[in-house]
């Protein structure tokens, strides 16, 4: 009873089952209640959890960097929905996609990223595309109409095909009786800054959070050794700080991703520095020469 | 457990109750924890879902458009609770609805209309008014003290008033004890765009959503047969897409709900056409000789 | 049954925990789904409710005063985390505080006032300070480490400290063996406008609502008897109005929290009064002398 579960250890059979909602609904209307309603009108005990309906409307990248701060925090069998789907009525796969860390329901279009291993992703081409799956994942395609709703429109695939299969999951069905298994499904390469040819990591904003906080692709464990020079937006930042706390003014910290994040102590970075989702981001080892700006 | 329920079934005797919440109060301040706490004071099982707090300040059309889109996918036992109430402290009754497709809590100013039959709310005036409650239906007038908060503030009936009915009805008390029968309600007219002498629809936008699509009040079973063009803000789209994904630019399609969508792909249609709420959008059917625009 | 039971009564033993959680996280990102997923993998039946998420950044005084009107409203064995912390990674404590009204969980910074009694505020300096905890008060400074992730993050304490402490608190953990008891925490004075030599109180706004309404810290137990004056952004508004909905244009009302709030029917008073968070009020008792305006 003192130990953290954390994501460790098997569920007890008894446990009600938790279903997470990730999705670019809003919550202006109806759309993330529609799906709720179809969820306890099956699976009455389900804990559904909103991670965020606020994803940046099909942006299926905001999606994948969002759920990977989440989904590993939840028990190993917790059912993810995540539901940001430009292609609704095309002819993309429904896809389940079974885990020891969790099930994951959603779009075939990359937004399930998040559930698999980095050097899987790896894998994919710059703009996503379809991975082999590794050992220990399964994936189906979302085909059994038993599992549908009677009706499903063309629009509206978060109500009609995705709430009602993870009310089934919920229920015990089986995974293969959602539809025929599938060997490889669609990801996005990981967020990860790569050097240049001069050891210069070369990274992008990849979220920017309620605080204006600039996450960035850099991640700590490919910081260069000793100090850093950050710069972003014709700003360039010397040194790490161990805190917001810590300093005053623009400031570069690892956060709790794990991923390089610029800030301003009491301020809105996104604002002073007027960056974006995409504004590159340079980090090199700060030797005395370039000690400039 | 292969078929889904839907709103089809009576629950079981064990099933937790499901109590939803729509209100125009927002999520800045406190008001929506505080029926919840309320609430699970009373009935700690109680499965509270929010449908929206981000109605358009006391707007009670935009109440009744969402809920209408959300209320059918909830258990038939559901009991909802609507409080968008410009005349909260003023005579207007606190009311109980009591029907086959759920229980329905809010006050008497027409915000319960989505759980009315539309050929009953089609009797109401234009602005809305009492209509006459047909077999099935059942309406109380909430007076009973003792399932109220013992102090009943006079701006916040939702807290002292709607949240503590709504736990005593999930907790088994007959409708009947929280006050009089009453035989009519307060209902807004459907949403319905009518033919005018030509046969065109008149209609107009009825909600925006959070894309910015506009939903319009022209019933997708009633647009005239054949090719159509919807004009809208100046602007004449030819013909209706089947999904999102199948054109480009601006694009009328039958959304969810049924009802005439009007988007621009990958754009914000509100935006674009400088539509609101009230917009008049005329549907008419395409010939060669007004193919023009 | 049929008596609402309030804040008043013990829990019964087999009620499922209660968590709270006021955040200045947002719902854009994921930080608040993964203080969920924490307490799901310790503690599957707890009923987690958001507060809200939308306190202003790092403003421990608007989540002061939020809190103030929801906690009351809650079973008193209910848990309450509130995470607003402008000096995350700092020496600040992690309080846990224990009264017979609910169990508090956040940092010391005057976060928790809300849970104190108002006289023992009033201890506290102006800009908030240490205040002795009276009887019946029980702090403790959350140390053990077996009750936070093994892994504890620098910039994200909500998940890595007080989910994981709400959660072992929920599924029972005494609250000694959470860390040494302390005698003193952080508070903030209360909101209390007091009277100047002349007898007119002298407030200033401390909220605004989804409604624009200005809510001020003038109690309205504390107000002038007979006619007021409410002077606020150089205009003034005589008398109270009993509702909203009893007057047109500009009026003042003592709102359902008994704090004096400005606003305008149908309107946005804080848009049309230029009026934000610390404004001033200025409550007179009407004199015919100084009715002009």
């Amino acid at each position: 009873m003192t130990s953290i579960a954390g994501t460790s250890g098997p569920a007890r059979a008894a446990d009600p089952p938790v279903i997470t909602l990730t999705t670019d609904f809003g919550l202006r209307d109806g759309y993330v209640a529609a799906m709720k309603g179809v969820i306890l009108s099956m699976c009455r005990d389900a804990r559904i959890v909103d991670v965020t309906h606020e994803i940046a409307p099909q942006s299926v990248p905001a999606a994948v960097f969002v759920t990977s701060t989440v989904w590993p925090f939840f028990p190993p069998d917790a059912i993810h929905v995540c539901v940001v789907d430009p292609g609704v009525g095309t002819e993309r796969r429904a896809l389940l996609l079974v885990t020891d860390r969790g099930r994951f329901i959603g779009p075939d279009n990359g937004v399930l990223s998040a559930a698999l291993p980095e050097a899987v992703r790896g894998a994919a081409p710059a703009g996503g595309g379809p991975v082999h799956l590794p050992d220990g994942f399964r994936a189906y395609s979302i085909e059994n109409r038993a599992f549908l709703r009677a009706e499903v429109s063309r629009t509206f695939h978060g109500r009609d095909i995705f709430a009602p299969a993870a009310a089934h999951l919920a229920l015990g069905a089986a995974p293969e009786r959602f539809g025929p298994r599938v060997g490889a499904m669609v990801a996005l390469p990981p967020f990860r800054a790569r050097p240049d040819a001069t050891g210069a990591l070369r990274g992008r904003v990849i979220h920017i959070d309620r605080f204006g906080n600039l996450i960035t692709d850099v991640r700590g464990e490919d910081l260069p050794r000793g100090e850093i020079a950050v710069t972003v937006a014709g700003r360039t930042i010397r040194g790490l700080s161990p805190t917001f706390a810590a300093a005053e003014g623009l400031l570069a910290f690892v956060g709790s991703y794990g991923y390089l994040a610029i800030a301003v102590r009491n301020g809105n970075a996104a604002r002073e520095l007027d960056a974006d989702v995409g504004t590159p981001v340079t980090v090199t080892a700060r030797t005395p020469g370039n000690a400039t700006g």
